[in-house]
């Protein structure tokens, strides 16, 4: 782990770097002033990283030669502002996961057609609301979900969600794994095929999309596995004659640590194109974490640094109630103090502790950071993405800040 | 895990049971009929169930010779009625753990003196807000902690959390032991007593309670463990002159499956008055889990019922985002049919998968469930605990009822 006053640290950018007395600023907004007037536990989200990252993917999905469509998966973060931006930016559309969901994207004014719906153990409920949006494009990821659109919307244009029998994961991580060798509650098997085939062929549906969702964070040693669950659309693909698109879904990770190899863009999209550019279909990613986890930061507050038998406790004013990810799924977010400390002293290891009386209400553990002073603000990075959206009010410490940095500041540091 | 039509349910009680027809009701009320009309997903719970299980704790308690009181803990469900019940019900203060939680203690009618809060990462901004309440008792986890209090409130009465060095949880699990060889969050450890005996001589705090708690769920295995806190707290209690109160947190468990071994409450108070009866002291308890989780049971709907690749799903209505127990930390809820499907044929495994598009939310795996249709309902039990109060709006699927059985139905089952 990098020390405060490295300067060439693993996770800096032009948009999110030091100056030379030492404040951190994303965008050229400072964050410790930001924090200051805004308050913590303070989220605050890039517009520009956000849209660099869309460009990125786009230009990769270019490089295929297929036609290719983005959609935003909005339950990685669905704060108001940072939907408007995505909806004015226009260059991609909304995954959704719930009519919740579908209707929000509606309200922010994205069209149904620029709107897909992919369902998992979906109610009647759910259907009923969810075909009154007869635009939306469903895809479906069990044969009783399938029956029942047959049934209640005879002739609709669906996609099938299938089960790869292949995971793949941030750092092979199970929790992150959508597939795998035994049977996951996600999507039709090849073994199903027939019926979906039938369902087909009798009028009552027209299969138009082949959807896959393998697991989330892949980063370039997943990409052979990644390749994996491309190779097992083959079967699927050949029998469904009116295919005209292959959603890959999204789990396209970043690099969350100074040792993670981040996503070759290049050899993705090289991929897609071996595997697809002889076939006449539209392209169609999913990215959630991808867009937005980068452009964000959580700020942070410090309550106490203090030694506790021998293990060094660094407190701060939020929980893991307001971002799962370091607690529940062990994903880290890097801790970074938003000024050169007061104190004087070397860098040591800490445990980033949290103000839920639980257990696993962990940030952090063995990070190096400087000695720390009450009030201190660290940043907590790669926080855009399934943060607020996950939050809840346990303990009632679920209050926060949140601000989306719409245009770039002037003066870049 | 027992079938349906088993008459000797492990989890079967007088106020929840099935009648002949295969009807489950809580307290009399026939749970299906109730979600027809209250939608689901639905909590429900039985403010006499929780009535009778605060009887149980207080006597156990009485058996100790000791003066004691029990302090709710609110976290683990914040339901308007629930909390005003138990305000009505008159026998148990508030255990709170952030300003808010206090707040809301207060306009439920609790009275100052009547609330415990034990803090950890206490930032400035709690601080100021929690001394406010002049006459509530502050548990306090750190010296940095301790320092403030002492310099903001000086004279103040307050408690210390002790960090015992052993840890305790359900079934041995590690993410709820709050305590363990190695240094956690939360609690001054011995080697720290010093300083806080220094600081009480110097007149600037008054330490009239030590508080532990040592982990959640603990059940008979881990009574012999829970002994080993309880020994672990002489050291500190010889070196406080001020002592009033011992403070032995929360963490009391009820059985989840057919093979855990119930708490025994008579050996459990034995425990506490073999350690403690010499001492003049006043025991406090901060019930959580034990007193409303096996007063709730969440009932969902069947979206599915279908074999993938071999292994059998069952879809329901909601997703791990409003109960996160089964998903994050292992701890099962028995799921039970509302009514004996109409669907014939023998029970067979299943997992039981939600509606979240994540792979960890599988409310559980491998249950015996007879044949269900589309609609059916099943109650997912000890749901009375971190269900409601940590759900979040993941997905934005975060939209539930709650209700309270106040007063029992004439006619039990």
């Amino acid at each position: 782990m990098p020390g405060i006053r490295s300067s060439v640290d693993w996770w800096q950018r032009p948009d999110l770097a030091r100056d030379r007395s030492g404040t951190l600023s994303l965008e050229g907004e400072d964050l410790d002033r930001l924090a200051t007037t805004l308050g913590t536990p303070l989220f605050v989200y890039s517009a520009a990283r956000i849209g660099d990252n869309l460009t990125r993917l786009r230009t990769a999905l270019e490089r295929t030669g297929l036609p290719a469509r983005v959609f935003y998966a909005m339950k990685a973060n669905r704060f108001g502002p940072l939907l408007a931006h995505l909806r004015a930016d226009g260059r991609c559309g909304i995954d959704a996961c719930s009519p919740a969901e579908v209707a929000l994207a509606r309200c922010v004014g994205f069209a149904e057609n620029d709107i897909s719906y992919t369902a998992t153990s979906m109610s009647r409920a759910d259907l009923a609301r969810v075909l009154r949006f007869r635009d939306v494009h469903l895809n479906l990821d069990s044969l009783s979900a399938l029956r029942a659109v047959a049934k209640q919307a005879p002739g609709r244009r669906v996609g099938v969600r299938i089960d790869p029998g292949v995971g793949v994961g941030y750092r092979d991580n199970e929790l992150l794994e959508y597939a795998s060798g035994s049977a996951t509650k996600f999507g039709i098997a090849a073994d199903a095929l027939d019926e979906v085939v039938d369902l087909a062929r009798a009028g009552s549906l027209v299969v138009d999309t082949l959807h896959v969702h393998a697991g989330c964070g892949y980063l370039a040693p997943q990409l052979a596995a990644w390749d994996e669950v491309l190779a097992a659309l083959d079967p699927f693909i050949d029998r469904l004659p009116d295919l005209r698109a292959i959603n890959v879904g999204g789990g396209l990770g970043i690099a969350l640590q100074a040792d993670d190899h981040p996503l070759d863009l290049d050899a993705w999209g090289a991929m897609l194109h071996r595997r697809f550019a002889h076939r006449e279909v539209e392209l169609q990613v999913e990215p959630g974490t991808f867009l937005v986890k980068d452009a964000g930061v959580l700020v942070v507050e410090v309550t106490h640094d203090e030694v506790k038998r021998g293990m060094r406790f660094v407190g701060v004013n939020a929980g893991f109630n307001i971002h799962v990810e370091p607690a529940v799924y062990g994903l880290p977010l890097e801790p970074i103090p938003l000024r050169t400390p007061t104190v004087a002293g070397a860098p040591s290891p800490a445990t980033i502790a949290g103000n839920i009386n639980e257990a696993l209400d962990v940030w952090a553990r063995d990070v190096h950071l400087p000695p720390l002073s009450v009030g201190d603000r660290l940043a907590l990075l790669n926080a855009g993405a399934y943060g607020s959206s996950m939050s809840s009010n346990h303990c009632m410490r679920g209050s926060f800040a949140e601000c989306l940095i719409a245009d770039p500041h002037e003066e870049r540091p």
